[in-house]
């Protein structure tokens, strides 16, 4: 057995830096990692014969510890237990959710070699996997009908570059001739297109929501919030860079919007009123979406703000954008949809927001739940919002 | 100097476990690697203080090493230097070319945390980097006029399950009324109907070839070529699982493959003949291209076969195989074009199918370079076989 362990720790060194080399495809560790076992346990295993201590880094330590908050990340190491070369954990339960992780070796951050299901946000690269059963369902692919995910490009006259998008369309839009509301879905200051497409599990929720019958068919709208920014990294001419952050001081992505629209209601057959179109978006995209949301007037019947407020200036609106949210309150939206985390450190930002909207007599609903500034909320909200849209 | 190294050492813990979380985003490494040098140099840098040996597994070491094979990987190892805690390596000058790579610290094979461009080849992730000025300019997002790239489900009636596919159409497709000709590119065994798009890049080679006037615009459809496998590892109902090699005995997905065809023609603006029609694939997929070619008759004018041949039987074919090849010489095709390298484990199959076609008179145009099984040939020749189509 063990000398099985060390020639399969060797095997591992080969594995993983075949990369393009199918001619080593067949060399691969013996081990599955991680694996969610029926009780919604989930058991870790690292083959690493000389290591010293091996950790996992995950966003459901928490859970683990039973901190009653959950899903935040980066607050807590478990220590892997070592026999034979191999070091393994397996968890407690776990509520259903898509969770990230990686190993610490000694020290040593990396992936578990035994899982290529690997996301990256924004600089970041890290393990997944999935608990069912629960709100996850949502997350996952369901043996349900598929609607079709596009990566397009367009071109902005006002920014005057080449943009992608990602344009989730519903099953059966190319074989029919109907007209289909639109949700414009928007990312956070370090996301891009992909973000809500990978991280925010956008197709697999509007594709599920609407085979149980509880979202109507929708298109749905992905752009990157970035207005220099042509495509997410490594889909761009800046080709395979580390990350950085993207500032749009002349706020050129929101005074653009509408080039957006435009263009999806060319090329696509959209339902090219108020009633037909909704905005919504996370953090930045969040901030996005509360200024896109007034400025263009009539254009959108329902605005989700998740995790976002009113940025700025202690949060405190001038008059002018007072006078903006009047006249929205004026011109009537049928949803104004706000989701925000008890922890999340935009939260006084959210806050100042709904008095705001208090103020003037704009009406909302509001959903406050546990944990902070996560993908976890964000596909929460998501999955409430989308179903209160375009009936 | 070295105290803030330190700190960043202990960032980057911090910030490869932040995963889902936004709130931990500007937590992070303050150096860059892989960087591509103006000289095509490139330098990596790894932060860890800790570790005994820090090593580089690539598919350049060997040309570092200058062996005159190149491409190959797996089967060499550069050690880093280290010092205060970083280590670090320039390689020599590197031909042009898309390249792979992972850390081995401590004998343990990680990814290099600064590079969050990693590309999964059935079970393994691997970082990437592009060193341009040649042929990997293909590979690059360049800043022309960009197709739209579509994940699509099909049901098969044939197989019985819904099956996913890519397709790619060229710039300017939605916005006429233009008949397409199409290529079907067919993957490997260890592949999915991502592989062509991920590492193969086809996207940049048929934009890029097109925007230089070398290839015509044409539709590229990238099925999935395992009969039982809905969709790529992480995109079907399987959920996140460890890729393992589907077998397809009966040989379901070639003799169900016109269904492909009829989905594609019903579904998109095609040239719906023999002169708009190519199929090529690699390896498992160059064998899949020489079985359809043959057997859907006057369906396919255009025929690439890749690092493939003919395969089983010690590669000599019986009797009704020779009576299919000589049909189809006598039916005649435009272009039957065949790739394959000095050391691919299957140059001596892809040796007998050239043998066989000379046997039945049937003409065709082989290519051969250096390497092996790999990448970096598959890119070399869809961009040589994709600019000889449809014209």
């Amino acid at each position: 057995m063990k000398k099985n362990i060390i020639l399969t720790a060797i095997g591992l060194t080969i594995a993983m830096f075949s990369a393009s080399a199918q001619q080593n495809l067949f060399v691969s560790q013996d081990i599955q990692s991680a694996v969610v076992n029926p009780d919604n346990t989930v058991t870790f295993k690292f083959i690493a014969p000389k290591a010293h201590k091996v950790q996992i880094a995950g966003d459901f330590a928490e859970v683990v510890a039973e901190n009653p908050i959950g899903g935040m990340v980066g607050t807590g190491l478990i220590d892997m237990e070592e026999k034979d070369g191999v070091w393994e954990h397996t968890t407690k339960p776990l509520p259903s959710e898509l969770y990230s992780y990686m190993f610490v070796v000694d020290g040593i951050a990396t992936i578990d070699p035994n899982n290529p299901h690997v996301y990256r946000d924004f600089g970041t690269i890290n393990n997944v996997f999935l608990v069912g059963n629960g709100q996850a369902d949502y997350y996952a692919v369901k043996d349900v009908p598929h609607g079709t995910l596009s990566a397009r490009w367009y071109h902005s006259d006002g920014i005057g570059i080449e943009r992608r998008m990602n344009v989730y369309t519903p099953y059966g839009y190319e074989n029919n001739k109907s007209k289909y509301p639109v949700l414009y879905l928007l990312h956070g200051s370090g996301g891009d297109e992909d973000e809500w497409v990978v991280f925010g599990r956008t197709c697999q929720i509007i594709d599920n929501l609407i085979a149980q019958g509880k979202a109507e068919p929708m298109i749905v709208v992905m752009p990157n919030g970035h207005a220099d920014m042509q495509a997410a990294p490594g889909e761009s001419p800046l080709g395979y860079y580390k990350p950085f952050h993207f500032r749009d001081p002349e706020n050129k992505f929101v005074k653009n919007f509408m080039e957006i629209v435009n263009f999806i209601d060319s090329n696509y057959r959209t339902i090219k009123k108020k009633n037909g179109r909704a905005v919504a978006g996370l953090s930045m995209g969040g901030g996005h979406t509360v200024n896109i949301s007034k400025m263009y007037r009539n254009t959108f019947d329902y605005i989700g703000v998740f995790s976002a407020g009113l940025f700025g200036r202690g949060g405190e609106p001038d008059a002018a954008i007072e006078a903006q949210f009047t006249q929205q309150k004026n011109d009537g939206v049928k949803l104004y949809w706000i989701g925000c985390g008890k922890d999340d450190f935009v939260y006084q930002s959210c806050e100042n927001l709904r008095k705001e909207l208090d103020k003037v007599g704009l009406s909302y609903t509001y959903y406050e739940n546990e944990g902070g500034h996560v993908w976890k909320n964000w596909r929460i909200y998501l999955s409430i919002f989308a179903p209160k849209l375009f009936k």
